[in-house]
């Protein structure tokens, strides 16, 4: 059998040691019986005519076209909420139905997070906005629901650390359950 | 010819009169001969054994693949970027190879914004990254290349105010424009 290829998303991208990271999720991917697809690798060079931001895009895109499973890393990212892009991605694999992981490194569920940085107030109905006026999810999801949901939809959670910890953006014990989670999925 | 409809996607939906701007937004799209699908316009009622919020995931998914084109509001939300849900929703249709339109009320690129809230320093190799040592994407987008980057490979861009303009979350002037794009898209 083919090793199954999985996409591996994630705003690691934006760390300095990006392509170290890259090379770690790659080699416990081989060890957990899969090949990695890191976005990093793709060649870069320009077609004529075509910017930098374009060609990474289509490149991305293509990997994910080709990829097995995709796995998330929705950790928050210059905020309370996951990197847009990861997001993105997420949504391109739901689409194709693909099986997607994830995880993040924050173990606080969004509302408690978005509430410690902007605020909480009661609103009507029941429901509770930041000091902005704005409605906070309360569904105790990882994230914004449509996140959390192309993993409910498939029967998953997004993998979360205890409480106690506070891993990094790079941490990658939520990424090594991803990879446990993929196993199971194609039962092996 | 049965109207084209269109998903609205966009944080608006988090905002106190979110159903004021949802039922404007398909006036709108009335006026330029479309229909528009408005997420909160779902019935909400959950299936036995299933929470709101999956319930909400399943009628939005049910919406987007209905739709023949979606517009997407990707101005900064909680922060720099756009909000995850509804970049996940234009990853959802980039996959399906649907339409896609976009605006944002925020007229500064990604890297201003990031350089004016978290800081900008130079890196190896040309780069810039933020206070937290983050590389800031320096390509002139709106956003992350993933969410330019669809609207590129359509042949399109993110549609953004003046420089002068600070349109609010809610406002709809971006939101006319890509009515118009996609009336052009559609040929009429």
């Amino acid at each position: 059998m083919t090793a199954k290829q999985i996409y591996l998303a994630g705003p690691e991208v934006f760390l300095p040691d990006a392509r170290e990271i890259g090379a770690r999720k790659k080699m416990l991917c081989e060890e957990f019986g899969f090949v990695g697809l890191y976005p990093l690798d793709n060649g870069l060079a320009a077609a004529p005519g075509e910017t930098a931001d374009e060609k990474i895009y289509a490149a991305n895109l293509a990997l994910m076209r080709e990829a097995d499973a995709g796995v998330f890393n929705l950790s928050p990212f210059r905020g309370v909420n996951a990197d847009p892009g990861t997001a993105f991605e997420l949504g391109f694999f739901g689409a194709l139905g693909k099986p997607v992981f994830a995880y993040t490194n924050a173990a606080a569920p969004l509302f408690d997070r978005v509430a410690a940085s902007h605020g909480v107030h009661g609103a009507p109905g029941g429901d509770f906005c930041d000091a902005s006026g704005l409605l906070i999810e309360n569904f105790g999801n990882a994230d914004n629901l449509m996140l959390d949901g192309a993993l409910k939809a498939q029967g998953r959670r997004i993998v979360r650390p205890d409480a106690s910890s506070l891993p990094g953006l790079g941490d990658l014990t939520g990424f090594m359950a991803c990879l446990r989670q993929a196993r199971l999925h194609f039962g092996f």
